[in-house]
């Protein structure tokens, strides 16, 4: 245990509390907000609940759906102009990875100015931010509770990977009624996404014991709810428990960092636009292949918490039982298994390669990883 | 698992991280800060390091050792005045329990006015308060990362349990270094009152998910490394893993609330000025007791926690386990066995009883506790 810090936003968390934006956002000051949201969310009928609640504190809005999947610099561009052409003085984000990101984005821009490639990297953002209060629409991406903001730069096709602790935001609602408008697809992809913050976070060199019994209380929840919550929109149980599980699974990644997963998925998903999730789960299974001889012994954890029972088995067979039950679960819930699939070429390998040793996530990796090493692990995925 | 919130300061953990008390408010936008320690711990030369970081960032300070153990309404006036007189915009606590809820009741008193009785009771902080940085020096209390302060009403003589998300400090700085100045009594007593906390946590009405995780690491690691960390002052791994069980411990606390052995350990500290975690140490078997019937299965849980072997026991057996293996760590570190050795006469019970029952944290104790069964749990214990 060396010198570390752990933060995390006020949390409210339970069915029906999107019905409390309005009082969050009162209480931090706020008088006019910007909504930060996406289409597919506001087709659910989510912003206009948002928009309800908010009405009834008689706080004025403006309201914006423009970010797209893998919200982009341009689009975050756009976001600030409305936000600074209304007046806005605190921004709700409301969605998975990509509205919240965008959210966190706009927010640095509103009050920092300069464009979001200035901040790219750790600890750049220099002003107090504007209240920010973010609303979860899936249990994966975490970003409501994380440091981080991811944003492509589209003219370098690459995601850039924000990290701040501006960027925690001041209060972070999980409501489990939100995931019931959410297809099979994306619970299963987003629920990959959370166990891949759980594993990483559990296996990074950066790990605290406070980050170590969220990320395993995490996987053993995601492994015991996530088959049920794909199999029903309807399963309220599942959902809830997906959304604690989630919300523990980014209290952990959020300070115990990532590792190759994410290195390698941000590149991939910033050249092909591809859901984050779906990426991870292909990659997933064979990072933890590569990482294995790293710590063993929290392979064994991992197989515990996934339900495997290891006690007559070796260290070294019970760390395999780890990567066994990951295989199975994403397959059980349908997952792609091949990077083939989601239209990866052996052609785009070794740029990729070069851009996942750079990403930031590769720091916290416990195995270190060459480029040629990274190559041949989108090699086998492929 | 109901609607719930879960809220702690930004945490900073670790050897020598007391240097990192001037940064931190600088980074709060303090200009002159006003210390909140006591006389044992300017005695042991940590308010002498801690002025040394401050001025190293170029910070004024004010320092105030005046609050004493079980700090009381009119010392908080005192404290006031001082951070007025001095022109202080922050504050810095560096204490155990009594110090740092005194420095949380003066930055009440400095911002909102009035007096300390007036924010008796859950949410009466209405203004916001000075930038609080909050540093442990022992390992139990956990007021450091707590929405608690407790103070003595010197008239009537009881403790005053004051509940906002305002006293939750901004930054909490915990370095186990600090630990190696206090002696076998003081890091037995903050040692079972970490224990107590949480086990309170665990079997609380308002546990979640998180708080769980946080309350059963807590006790496994305060099961291991208690021992140890009263045998020796120097002994810095079993210092480090108190820091860490404290922590976790408070962390739970603060969101899950506490029960009986807080609320009966309240009037009674108030009323003879003892040390809290002694009073805890005496009561904790006994509330235990009266509360395994509200809790089996949780009580099997701390029982495995404790590092029993439950497994070939019947559910009430492995309950019943974790009442011995809480009495036999609490006689390991020489606490106190009863209440008549610290002062308590059979002729205070009924006022006592009649106090914890109207005390905050009886509403999450699992049992439902009569006036006449707080009096029962008194007498089994004195
Ligand atoms: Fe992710
Ligand atoms: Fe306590």
């Amino acid at each position: 245990m060396e010198i570390f810090k752990f933060m995390v936003p006020e949390i409210i968390f339970g069915k029906d509390t999107l019905s409390l934006v309005g009082d969050s956002a009162r209480r931090l000051g706020a008088t006019k907000v910007l909504v930060v949201s996406d289409k597919g969310v506001a087709q659910a009928g989510w912003v206009d609940q948002a928009v309800k609640h908010l009405k009834e504190v008689e706080l004025e809005y403006q309201v914006w759906t423009g970010p797209s999947e893998n919200p982009k610099d341009y689009e975050i561009d756009q976001g600030k102009e409305i936000y600074l052409d209304a007046g806005c003085d605190a921004v709700v984000g409301l969605g998975g990875g990509s509205a919240i990101d965008a959210a966190k984005a706009v927010a640095i821009l509103a009050s920092n100015g300069g464009k979001i490639q200035d901040y790219e990297g750790v600890d750049k953002i220099r002003k107090p931010m504007p209240p920010l209060i973010c609303v979860a629409t899936t249990a994966g991406a975490a970003a409501e509770v994380t440091q981080f903001a991811i944003i492509v730069d589209s003219h370098r096709r690459v995601k850039m990977t924000i990290g701040s602790k501006s960027l925690v935001p001041d209060i972070a609602i999980i409501d489990p009624l939100l995931l019931s408008t959410i297809g099979a697809r994306l619970t299963a992809n987003t629920g990959i996404d959370a166990l891949t913050h759980a594993i990483e976070a559990y296996v990074s060199v950066a790990a605290t014991p406070i980050t170590d019994i969220a990320a395993l209380k995490a996987i053993e929840m995601i492994n015991t709810s996530l088959r049920a919550s794909v199999a029903s929109r309807t399963n309220l149980e599942a959902k809830t428990k997906m959304a604690m599980a989630s919300l523990l699974a980014g209290m952990a990644m959020s300070n115990a960092i990532m590792g190759a997963v994410h290195a390698m998925a941000h590149p991939l998903g910033g050249l092909l636009n591809l859901p984050h999730g779906e990426v991870n789960s292909i990659l997933l299974p064979h990072v933890m292949r590569f990482n294995m001889i790293a710590c063993m012994d929290r392979y064994v954890d991992i197989a515990r918490a996934m339900g495997e029972k290891v006690d007559h088995l070796s260290t070294r067979d019970a760390a395999e039982k780890a990567i066994e039950a990951v295989e199975r679960l994403c397959r059980d819930i349908g997952a792609k298994r091949r990077l083939s699939e989601i239209g990866l070429q052996e052609e785009h390998i070794m740029e990729l390669s070069r851009a996942a040793a750079e990403d930031v996530c590769l720091i916290t990796n416990p195995r270190d990883a060459s480029v040629e090493e990274i190559a041949e692990i989108y090699r086998a995925a492929l």
